[in-house]
């Protein structure tokens, strides 16, 4: 079992590969291989078995066919420029969002054997648009670059697996938070900066109102779904491809007072209040409300509770206060 | 008031472009240049103003940077590689589909002022995958790679309207029905021939069953609508800027029951059956009920009556039987 992370630097990705290495199988067979490829080669990982780094910028066709001209037998594809710089960026987003899957797939196409590709897809390709909540037939209608590129790879990765040039998955995720690190360009980023930077202790904007609703899965949920969706079985998953996967939907509110539960008064006393129109209308654009039957069906997981997603952040992501 | 039809040598393009003569205003103003462009040079027609005739293939970005170099006010994307075709041959569907869309958005893009773009998307973007009626709001989960192609134009059409590069209008036409001349490639040219062939005195094979139903439209309403469609103030559209056209739903029995009601027994007689399975195929993907709430709204137009559609083709296309 060959597997391959485009995206494996990022936060995700690398906890993806952290999760692989710790099982050792993918789809009932030992990994033998683990390629890392991201548009900066990522960091080393320790392993049981081979794992490489691999610089890659996906907007470029022929570094793409390269690193597709080894087999592998599953892809994972969570490459992206992120919405707010898709957004401010429309140029950079359409290279690596809506060319880069393009030549991703492009490169599968031209292989034997099929392989399995998970694709990343967003909540953020649906809208408040139409009727909530969001059902697994209700229309892509993106408010955003960002989500508009994603929803056409969703398109393009469910042609290419009727046509079996691949075994596509497409997975929207939810806004994955507590995200570890530091702030990134994404719209939602503050989603997790409201919650990783008091318990680091550093003071934070919150940039929307306090009712503000989104729809989020914890990183260690979004991982083994991750995992799950590449071992679904192809028979199970019919003429539809692309599927919202399971996530909670929660205020800011409640998140805050998950924080105040975790943290106490004082970390709560971090978070300031100030609208950031731009940041703010995106999120609004965004369903917070979605059913996910197929995922469900499909045994799929589900947070059901953020004081542990917050513990969670604690426990394995957070770094020292004050570090 | 410069209007560009790509895709001006096809057969609702041509109708389109006579009905713009007819007319002589599109949005109010006189038109003043009416441009023809296909893959060959459309035939000239006379006007009142300048109609010029122009070879395009939209896969070639320096060609379509070309013809977009001078100002249109509205500009119809027309032009396709059509359903059996594009499944046939997944390059050429693709090239013209997916990359001849995109270079048109470019092109336009690049442009002061922004032009009205009216996008022939199909309703072949949408499946019976998913709960019927298709809704306004139902996702697009195409079954065919053109199908892909168009809702992959619907996703793009809309971006660049929302960042105001263009004031786009994708309208999901139904099956075209009948069209006069030849079949075509289309995997729903059978819905013609079997009422222009034997009208014409020829003999034809309906590929499916006769209790198939199709989602249709004739050539006159579908020509009224696009340039009604053209005309629709942009603050009426929304955010939403894809929507289905109105049709009428009918089986093929019914279809025959009219051809057999205006042409009579003998002109039925001429209609054989034999199931093609790669036709059935793709044809039962197809949707045949939708709901066109947004296009009622509108004020666009619907066909009720088959019958008369039939009537229709006789009075304005039909080629003398035995000619």
């Amino acid at each position: 079992m060959r597997v391959l992370i485009i995206g494996g630097g990022g936060f995700v990705g690398h906890k993806l590969a952290l999760r692989l290495i710790e099982r050792g199988t993918l789809r009932g067979e030992d990994i033998t291989h683990l390629a890392l490829a991201d548009i900066g080669a990522p960091k080393a990982i320790e392993a049981d078995f081979a794992v490489t780094a691999h610089a890659l910028d996906i907007a470029d066709r022929e570094a793409v066919d390269a690193i597709l001209e080894e087999d592998w037998d599953v892809i994972y594809h969570l490459a992206a420029v992120v919405s707010a710089q898709a957004e401010e960026d429309f140029v950079a987003g359409m290279r690596t969002n809506f060319f880069g899957t393009f030549n991703i797939l492009e490169a599968c196409r031209m292989r034997v054997p099929t392989p399995v590709v998970v694709y990343a897809s967003s909540v953020a390709s649906f809208s408040t648009d139409v009727p909530q909540p969001i059902l697994d037939w209700t229309a892509t209608t993106p408010q955003t670059s960002y989500g508009t590129q994603k929803a056409v790879g969703e398109l393009l990765l469910n042609d290419y697996s009727r046509r079996g040039f691949i075994d596509g998955r497409g997975v929207r995720l939810p806004t994955v938070v507590v995200r570890p690190g530091k702030p990134n360009a994404a719209a939602s980023s503050f989603f997790s900066s409201i919650i990783r930077e008091p318990l680091q202790g550093e003071p934070v904007m919150c940039p929307v109102a306090t009712d503000q609703e989104v729809w989020l899965a914890s990183p260690r949920v979004t991982v083994e779904n991750l995992v799950k969706v590449a071992e679904i079985d192809s028979a199970d998953l019919g003429g539809i491809r692309n599927f919202s996967l399971p996530g909670m939907t929660i205020t800011v509110q409640g998140m805050l007072d998950a924080l105040k539960a975790v943290g106490g008064e004082n970390v709560l006393g971090l978070v300031d209040h100030e609208i950031d129109p731009t940041i703010e209308k995106i999120v609004q654009g965004w369903s917070s409300r979605l059913e996910t039957d197929v995922a469900d069906k499909l045994g799929l997981d589900r947070d059901e509770d953020f004081e542990r997603i917050v513990r969670d952040f604690m426990e394995t992501d957070m770094r020292p206060a004050g570090a």
